[in-house]
């Protein structure tokens, strides 16, 4: 099936190229689908089979949806076998998510040993590490030789082609976890050497592993401090369960990054990802939830009505009131935020940062303070809104230095993600002290 | 020297703990200096010396500084020779900035192998991806047998005990890179056998590498979208010049994401971990900036007095309108600058994004505006006003999806970084855009 359209033709182009992935191909189906939805359905045959599935997992969930709903049932089954454990895990668990008709009919029609390793799987709860790990590995007893290792080696090579092959884990005969070994460490020792004897001679060090229980988050920590490339997965008594790559917690780490930044704008990746539909209607809640709190501010204004139209160079310099406090409390916010993001959570990190902030909110305030009543001064030619303009900006920088640090130290306290609320809560903060503070000071010194 | 301060105690807890690294002695030391500079100091001396030196790259520039020009000149060389050459060249590009002068005496101290490479290293642009690999590899010529591999390896586990290593490089005589071989790959053949004759029995694939002068910025997104653990750098000629490793670049790719938090807000990070008045200061700039772009949303104000003289109740209602412009065109901004940052910048991705957020902006507009009018309706019994503010809404909010939008992707155009102008511009804009709709449409309608 050949087609004139460019788009496609750059889609032939890449499925033939030498370093095609299943990122770069989804990317292109997205787009695709942006220009013809019919054309994405019909372009989903083109690419390769063992591709297919982790082609799908890219996609987000609607056109994820759209294609399993319009593939085979034996096809799907055949291109689910390709994945590793915790993907095709992840898969059955979309699936179930957008398709639960479509996930009863394809799970008999796995291999048993892929039902049993995600059903396995399945038992974590997606915070834990268990659910991230991978079950495909090698692995090989102290008591083992060298040679038998070799022979396990082929094997693992022929049937899981492209399964990453980091360390050989080596285990007792109960299966603890007793070291892990790089395969560079074998290569100086001979056929009739035993394990136990190359481990030896290692640095003796006990092998790096976590918990399969263990909190996912305190698995990327651990990953960012040391720079992993591998994680050993154990149970309760130390027996291997699995391993976690460097690249599926890489991925984790920059998705929960991605995430803060969008959250703070009152966005959600997964929502903008899906439909246009769904960005505009999780953007909207976020707009209501903020307009409640944008009345509070106008009720502070409509409170001193009559000061405004006494004299309506106020309302003139009301929004640089708003705009500076909004801007001086989220340099605030955001510094503080990552600062908890990366775990300074201790009682000693909180009193420093609360001082740093209290401290630039003031000197920032006295600077920007001393120039924006000068400028009122001149340009109304009403020495004392200068004065009290001036006093406002003071007050309120310093009140945003406070709060924009002091917010987000709280939420953290009461275990509220500090990134979502913040935001929202300091600009109505800051609005609403900031006119009162500004039109308090006006109808006291002005009248 | 014993001490009673617990973080001084939790510090040499931490020293003595197994798996202790650069990055948490780092961060611990930092906590020590905001609670005692002295003691900073003499804590420095407890770290062993082969950690040293990466300690010291993970401090803030102003610590790093204070913790060189203590140090003895030889201590420091000496320190400086357990770096792989990547870092070892940072340190003394670092030193060059703080204290060019102990760099001069540091230099000729180190070993004349170490000189080289960082003279070398030291060539490449800091944004080229030569400036972050590291030389110290393992590699091998096509004629040798796997017999000469095991000594290298031998000789290269002794030397470089630290040093990555994740897989042999395979040249041809002239240096050419021919192959990359991982270490279970060699464990299947014998001594014997050529390393001609393991490539050959290789899935025949062009190693990946890349060119020594690539952007780094192309790098990272090769390692985002492959998920490598590693790639070869060569010259112009295909001769290998080095290679970088997932750690270093996963490390960018994550400062690549913290900046891009701080700069929407207008701090920086380096700025923040330097010293508070350096924090202070660049927050300052960036308020500056601001200030000029609020005085012109105050001259709109300024420019309908008269109107606002006449009806005060628009006072009151100037803040909804510039909360909600501000909040609508940021979630816009936030979603392209993210979009456009994961390399969403062909035509055809931008024609998708400005009719999606013009789209989301029209909608959410119609629905708040409508909303905001009926509440302005009952609050200020002016029917009129209702209609005025819900019309500027639904206005100002569609221009806001426009701009939140546009902005960005003209930025990006023109080479601007999107992320650091688009939020400044993005406010100023709402601001008086929907001031200048509100009060005109109040004075042409109201009156």
């Amino acid at each position: 099936m050949s087609t004139n359209i460019p788009v496609v033709q750059q889609f032939e182009t890449l499925l033939q190229s030498n370093h095609v992935t299943p990122h770069s191909i989804a990317r292109h189906l997205q787009e695709i689908s942006y220009q013809d939805y019919g054309l994405f359905l019909s372009n989903l045959s083109k690419i390769p089979k063992d591709l297919l599935a982790e082609v799908l997992l890219e996609l987000p969930l609607s056109l994820f949806k759209e294609a399993v709903s319009r593939l085979p049932h034996k096809k799907l089954a055949d291109v689910i076998s390709y994945l590793e454990s915790d993907k095709a895990t992840d898969f059955m668990q979309r699936l179930e998510k957008v398709a639960p008709q479509i996930k009863e009919v394809i799970y008999p029609l796995l291999h048993s040993k892929q039902q049993r390793e995600i059903s396995r799987l399945s038992q974590y709860h997606p915070d834990e590490a268990g659910a991230y790990m991978q079950t495909e590995l090698l692995w090989a007893t102290t008591d083992e030789h060298i040679a038998d290792i070799k022979e396990k080696l082929k094997i693992f090579r022929k049937h899981k082609a492209g399964m990453p092959l980091i360390k050989l884990f080596v285990l007792d005969e109960e299966g603890h976890l007793v070291a892990t070994v790089h395969f560079s460490d074998l290569l100086l020792f001979g056929d009739e050497k035993t394990l136990a004897e190359v481990v030896d001679t290692l640095p003796s060090r006990k092998p790096l592993s976590i918990r399969d229980h263990t909190l996912i988050k305190e698995v990327t920590k651990l990953f960012r401090e040391f720079d992993l490339a591998m994680v050993a997965v154990v149970d309760s008594e130390n027996r291997l369960q699995g391993c976690i790559v460097f690249d599926d917690i890489y991925d984790l780490i920059l998705a929960e990054e991605e995430a803060q930044a969008f959250k703070m704008s009152g966005t959600k990746q997964e929502a903008e990802e899906e439909s246009l539909f769904s960005a505009q209607k999780h953007r909207l809640k976020w707009i209501f939830i903020n307009l409640g709190a944008i009345f509070i501010a106008a009720s502070v204004v409509n409170f001193f009505r009559e000061t405004i139209e006494q004299i309506v160079a106020l309302a003139v310099l009301m929004p640089v009131i708003a705009a500076l406090g909004g801007n001086v409390g989220n340099q605030a916010v955001t510094v503080t935020v990552r600062r908890l993001a990366l775990g300074e959570t201790s009682w000693q990190y909180a009193k420093e940062i609360l001082s740093k902030e209290i401290y630039i909110g003031v000197i920032n305030g006295i600077i920007v303070g001393l120039m924006v009543g000068t400028v009122a001064y001149f340009w109304f030619q009403i020495p004392m809104l200068g004065v009290v303009i001036g006093l406002a900006i003071i007050i309120n920088l310093s009140i945003a230095g406070l709060l924009g640090s002091l917010l987000p130290l709280t939420f953290k306290h009461f275990d509220i993600d500090p990134a979502i609320a913040s935001p929202l809560l300091l600009t109505t903060a800051t609005d609403a002290i900031g006119f009162f503070v500004f039109l308090g000071l006006a109808k006291i010194m002005l009248f």
